[in-house]
């Protein structure tokens, strides 16, 4: 049993952690912090956990997550990098669901993220957490920094066309259209209920911080170029459909067989039928990138449909993803459950 | 293995029953049936279902449900009461999710569903299947009645009061608020997007079938009462709530604990603790129902509040849950998942 | 043309006093004052007004209403109380959208709203500004009480009952469904579009502010009893949906037409036919109250369902119909557009 | 006063058209018709428009629209086609709100229709009704085709850097969003309530009847170039978000100043400051269409976000625009609400 402790857990990412380490068989959480909320039972702060967390919310410190195998950071972006040190020296492994660790290049980091960087060379061993690029890296990382939600849906959609070779990376324009949970659980009048429903906008157009990070990543796989990611918040709870759109190179008669050859072995990556158009909510609550590939012939263009929960597969779900593989416990484990539709 | 055939999936409790059915250890889908449907796979019709249920929809008729331990069906009223003699001739136990078996007085029925009933005999056979109620009649049923969705919360509010003598019978009302999947899966101008959300209605003021269901469980238990039923339809997908009001007989100091005690070895009845007000989300896709109770001392009255996700405790999975009782398998097998927040 | 002044227009009842005055003929907003946004430009906070009010926020003063006929206090509860003086003082007339004048009896206020009210003599003098009750007083008022939201609905259901004498008003329950915006404008994790949507709940059983102001209100036309109020939050921003029973009192043959002969002459209620069931976005952004009376003949109780728009008939419009009669220009001035469907 | 007919009042434009034109205090509703409600009241139908509107539904003839001076054809496509002339040759001037007569390629228009047109030479005559690009004509205009939603919105985004030649045009990405009611108001399964909530696709991605519309007025200023056009679907009812890509061709220094100057005169479009994110609810009710331009100095391109009401401006407000054009009364007549916000 894979002994689990969990840094600020007051926020979805943490609720969802411990909504899907509920129903994981080999996988027992033992402590969750929360500097606001020390003392409070879990369940009184989400009844919908009452009968499956009996655990209270205790003060941080590194005593507390003594006895645990790995502990998850559910916590707003810096606050990872002042702890993990002490974790990682006391044999804990650590998944970052925040940013501290996703971005090599310090100071890229330092500049989008407003912070002077505590730990550089935990960031240098830290494993960039998307199983379908680095997985046998994650088998063995102490750290691992967890994808952002918008990275995820892109960075899948774009592999296959990367890999082949099949678009010009100057060109990739990245519209993506998120739910409101990604804004994360919090007092603020812009993601009021009044506010966000029966409306859409876009916001972040001169610059969002996950496009430093799809940036960073694709020069991992030496892919360099500018790209255009415009986010855009959706009225609804969870779900990303990112529109990804890149300049054609060469025929490309069999995009549909690539996309389906190259993803066929990953259990959380979904290729649709040709001419296909998924839905967010067929992937709600499940820890799947579900992507349809359309090539449009008159403007010689790709258009990759992607679409994940921003809190399953763009966080919590793949969190518990790469921690079965540090584990080595199946990777799928408690991981299968269908999206809920309606 | 219980092996599992559903008439009709095409509706939400037919995708919510494969949903569930897919994360149960214990049972597998066979066959589900659809005359509109037949020969369309079933994740062509519902993608989130992709990879999990690889079945065809497939025409209804008895040989098709041969080898089934168990079928349900989640069709229209008047369905399962021309083909549940034969399946039960072949061995076959039956849980039906509509309304065909759920009144044993037949004029009653006729009335309000304005259909001949072709097979009373079975009528008298069924067992009305509310666990908390029934529990020992279901496991050696034949023939299950699964309760309507409204009922299901509005009677599990009012036992703990009634079994005590603490109300006033003819005093109650309920005044109960609904998702719009209640009203299923069909083309409909009432039920599209523009028509429902940002809007709340009652309907049915004057009369809605679940109200003689109610009344004649309720004369079950020897309780026999006029009673106001008050269905409200809400700009939500999932959920009721029902807000149960009744006057109070004689002292009622521990109402709390007799709430308490009256569910304390129920699995799938959460009574929260004093002055709480449960919200439906909190049992979203979770088979439970959340109830809290409270006495209003200025006006002598109790009002429950009584949550419940419709199509799981209020339908699919109280299902499920008799499955499991009538084959003995443990009551929580495949239900244990907790509600989806956010 | 009525000179107006806005105190703290930035909540949801200060930018509908906006909207609703942007196409008043005969009033034209002068000033408004806003502490946090003073400086701010009121199109930049609310883009929905730009060309339409060119106004900055400014600091709240009596000097800064100078030569306002009419001043709208949007604050919260107990602001007006500390300044309507200066303003009456001044030959400014004031119609205060928040309770401090509500209720009139003063020890009743000060224990629900948990504060000493500064000037009861005030109180004394304020009218309720509900028109269908008090249209002639409010005519010659120097200080409106607008009423609740809650109250309006619940009340307007009301009074034809008990003008005739039908109900008993021990038994009266008004079980209430209001959208989110009823809450304010504010920053607020309970508030938050992920915590409202796609979720019912009741809150404040035990007791809310608006059932001391329906009764106190109901005192003044001699109905002198207990009711019991239960509010309840709905996925939804605008609309009050009030389902109001009560035990009948002899015959009642005629219920619709007293409804209809009650309300013949009021041009901002509206009783449907019989056997009708308003739908709360009929009155979207309108100003109306929509009345459906049903009576049950097996329990013999009555079932009126009233819906409003909480911002509009429940706060800013009629507001606006109040100014409208203290100035002597056509009740109906600026407030006739029909409700926005779909 | 003009005298106005609508032709299939019972979807979401003609009620949308009667909501406007019920505060238009220069037009006044005579007749309107519809094959499958004639006899029923309008107001059975709309309880919104109760108080507003006495007709009832009648059956279409060109009887029935004698002495009116303009009717709306607010019907499905290739309706108006077979009715157009008769009313033309009557005298009474037409506005059709569908499809018919938008493309002046009557082959394309076939192509993408699937149906052959009966009056290919009013096609000829007839003018486009986008104000901005055609007011002269529209003034003496017989017979306007009234723009779809999502070219009105794609369109006024992109004619400033069209005029003032700052983009290649074969580089266009149009990314647009839309709200549930562009797809009518109708008896589906793909539209109801529990398919949409919550949830975000795209559709169409091969190609959709916007599409050529779009290219066709495009040339008509002499641009002709392939470009990419991509809906997708909201889980709101109201609005739509054109997100428009394109590559830049040389210096841009002043794109701000050329998007003001462009649109300083129009009533009915709206160009924020720089920076500017707009929502679609800003503009909720509203016939406006409020844009921004950014400038994306590391991938050279410019990125404009076009937001309407898709059901005003993008629909039945623009069509009353162009009627108040045609009968010389000023434009902005009955036009003048602010957006509905929240």
């Amino acid at each position: 049993m894979i002994k689990v402790g969990i840094v600020g857990g007051t926020g979805y990412t943490g609720v969802e952690l411990m909504r899907l380490l509920a129903r994981h068989p080999l996988a027992k959480l033992e402590v969750i912090t929360s500097r606001a909320q020390a003392g409070t039972g879990v369940a009184d702060l989400f009844p919908s956990l009452r009968g499956l967390v009996d655990l209270n919310f205790c003060e941080p410190s590194v005593d507390a997550y003594r006895g645990c195998d790995v502990v998850f950071f559910a916590t707003p972006n810096t606050t990872a990098m002042t702890q993990a040190e002490q974790l990682l020296e006391a044999g804990i492994r650590v998944i970052d669901l925040a940013a501290d660790f996703r971005i090599k290049h310090i100071p890229t980091w330092e500049q989008w993220y407003g912070a002077s960087h505590v730990c550089p060379e935990l960031v240098a061993e830290a494993v960039y957490g998307l199983p379908e690029l680095n997985r046998e890296l994650i088998r063995n990382a102490r750290l691992v920094a967890n994808p952002g939600c918008y990275p995820t849906t892109v960075i899948l959609a774009l592999l296959p066309l990367l890999a082949n070779n099949l678009i010009d990376p100057g060109s990739i324009i990245a519209d993506c259209k998120s739910g409101s949970s990604g804004a994360g659980r919090k007092a603020s009048i812009d993601t009021a209920f009044c506010e966000i429903t029966e409306s859409v906008k876009a916001y972040a157009v001169q610059g969002h911080r996950h496009l430093p990070e799809i940036r960073a990543i694709l020069q991992t796989i030496d892919v360099d170029a500018e790209l255009v990611f415009t986010p855009h918040l959706m009225p609804m709870v969870r779900g990303i459909h990112a529109t990804v759109y890149a300049d054609a190179c060469g025929p490309a008669d069999d995009v549909q067989d690539l996309f389906e050859d190259f993803y066929r072995d990953e259990p959380f990556v979904d290729v649709m039928p040709a001419g296909s158009h998924p839905e967010t909510r067929s992937v709600r609550g499940a820890n799947l990138c579900r992507i349809a590939v359309h090539y449009l012939a008159p403007a010689d263009k790709y258009v990759v449909l992607s679409v994940e929960d921003n809190l399953v597969k763009g966080a919590a779900g793949q969190a518990i993803q790469n921690m079965n593989l540090m584990f080595a416990v199946d990777e799928t484990t408690g991981l299968a459950a269908p999206g809920m539709v309606p």
